[in-house]
């Protein structure tokens, strides 16, 4: 069993810190979630894990051996990014076999399966794709690579509904045939929430939650009634956020419930994933919408 | 009331057909979705409606009235799309200004608090925007301007998930506040659905779904249960799709169900307008996953 360890990374770009002490484990065979708003700094953490940028401070190790310049290591990991790594006038084809040789092998069997079902044309040019194939072409490369590590910052870029309930089908059927570990960077946090296992928020550069989907969404509760009963209720719990429907009061609070007992006129459930982002990530704006306390 | 009219509307590019005689109302005050895959056609008919591009035949009306170089009525319409009308150099302060002064005014009160909101800098050139920002910008001109139809293509591009749900109630409250038209043509239909009052699809050109969104939903049936029965009940019946688990089968219906008598061991409900989406625009693929019939 591989694992793949980020310990202490910072980064600063000038005066700005991008990533501040950014400790995270991966373990073979999870699929990871890393959501972050605009600007938190996930990119640059997967540009880093990659040896593509250099840290200031921190290392990457995959079985307590350094990445950097590590060929061995860094063979273990593919990062689909927005950045292209290939120049506009080489054909697909002849990205696929220097990838191949670069990497040892590929997986041909299930590249010609995606080939057909995205309708991709192998005989292009990587400069003539548009969004949504640059991306499918990266993702081919990404499940055909043998490598332990798949790391994917934005995949669906640029896909419409059916390429990207394809995709999400395909991972899953690939991940199945073939456990690895998945690194999954996106906003499209529902669409992303029944396939990932774990899920890590990066907030302004630190890692403000590290845990496994399941175990996240149980501390989620929409505690919904009147305004009164609803405030007394969750009075000293974690209230992340509120909601107001006339005089009904949504108060979502993150944390336990310490055993209180429920009023008649409130109603608890559990909310979603993106919903615990929007709040958890929210703290800058004004919005009247989604104050956080 | 006004109405627009888009009429026998033809548009080919060398040798593809990417628009065939498309007819279609906007009626004032409603919010229509315009969904359709990549390279269905959206885009170009939008660019066609606002000017930007002309048709090779057909024609758009604004209250019986042709809009072609007809600046009063291209004045009652704003389109925001990837294409950038506003060069690189210029300050964001000065592009308001300008389209004020083209429009006749400007909502200032509302853009205030949006530019706050969203934490955007005004005193920055266009060209320094990012992807999200960019979108952000026009997404403000687009509710400020004195327009009765507002055009909106992939509003939400590189807009991370507190962004996006800040501009959709944001959109709901505009609005309420000031209800006119709205035209949103995007990839994320689920986001979308609880927003919009009716639905156009387009497909290769065509148009295949013009409905109000509550009368195609009700056409929605999931229809789940042993293999044998499902495929029994719904012989005959608008079967788009279908998905297999173990043993269990559910067929996707889009239409009537004939008031047949379910049997027991099979139970129904809707599906949801991004599902229908992707098996009434699915034809091309080979994906296992959703066979048309």
């Amino acid at each position: 069993m591989s694992v793949l360890e980020v310990s202490h990374i910072t980064k600063t770009f000038g005066s700005k810190h991008v990533l501040s002490d950014v400790n995270l484990t991966f373990e073979e065979g999870k699929i990871y979630g890393l959501l972050g708003r605009n600007g938190a700094g996930k990119s640059t953490l997967l540009s880093i894990m990659t040896n593509r940028i250099f840290a200031g401070e921190g290392e990457v190790k995959i079985d307590s051996e350094n990445v950097d310049d590590n060929d061995a290591k860094l063979g273990l990991m593919y990062l689909m990014s927005e950045v292209n790594l290939y120049a506009d006038g080489w054909k697909l084809k002849q990205i696929i076999k220097d990838s191949e040789s670069f990497y040892g092998s590929f997986n041909h069997e299930l590249a010609d399966r995606l080939i057909t079902e995205f309708g991709l044309d192998i005989n292009q040019k990587f400069g003539k794709l548009s969004t949504g194939y640059n991306s499918i072409f990266k993702l081919i490369l990404a499940l055909c690579l043998p490598v332990k590590f798949v790391l994917l910052d934005e995949p669906v870029l640029g896909l419409d509904a059916n390429h990207r309930e394809l995709f999400y089908s395909e991972l899953i059927q690939s991940y199945s045939d073939n456990p690895r570990t998945f690194i999954i960077s996106t906003h499209l946090i529902e669409e992303v929430a029944n396939i990932i296992s774990d899920v890590i928020v990066l907030d302004q550069g630190r890692v403000i939650l590290n845990q496994p989907v399941e175990d996240v969404l149980a501390k989620t509760h929409s505690v919904v009634g009147p305004e009164k009963d609803v405030d007394q209720y969750t009075q000293g719990l974690n209230v992340i956020g509120h909601d107001n429907m006339g005089s009904i009061r949504a108060n979502y609070v993150y944390g336990d419930l310490d055993d209180r007992i429920l009023p008649d006129t409130v109603q608890l459930s559990n909310f979603d994933l993106q919903k615990l982002f929007i709040y958890l990530t929210n703290q800058y704006e004004g919005s009247a919408h989604h104050e956080d306390k």
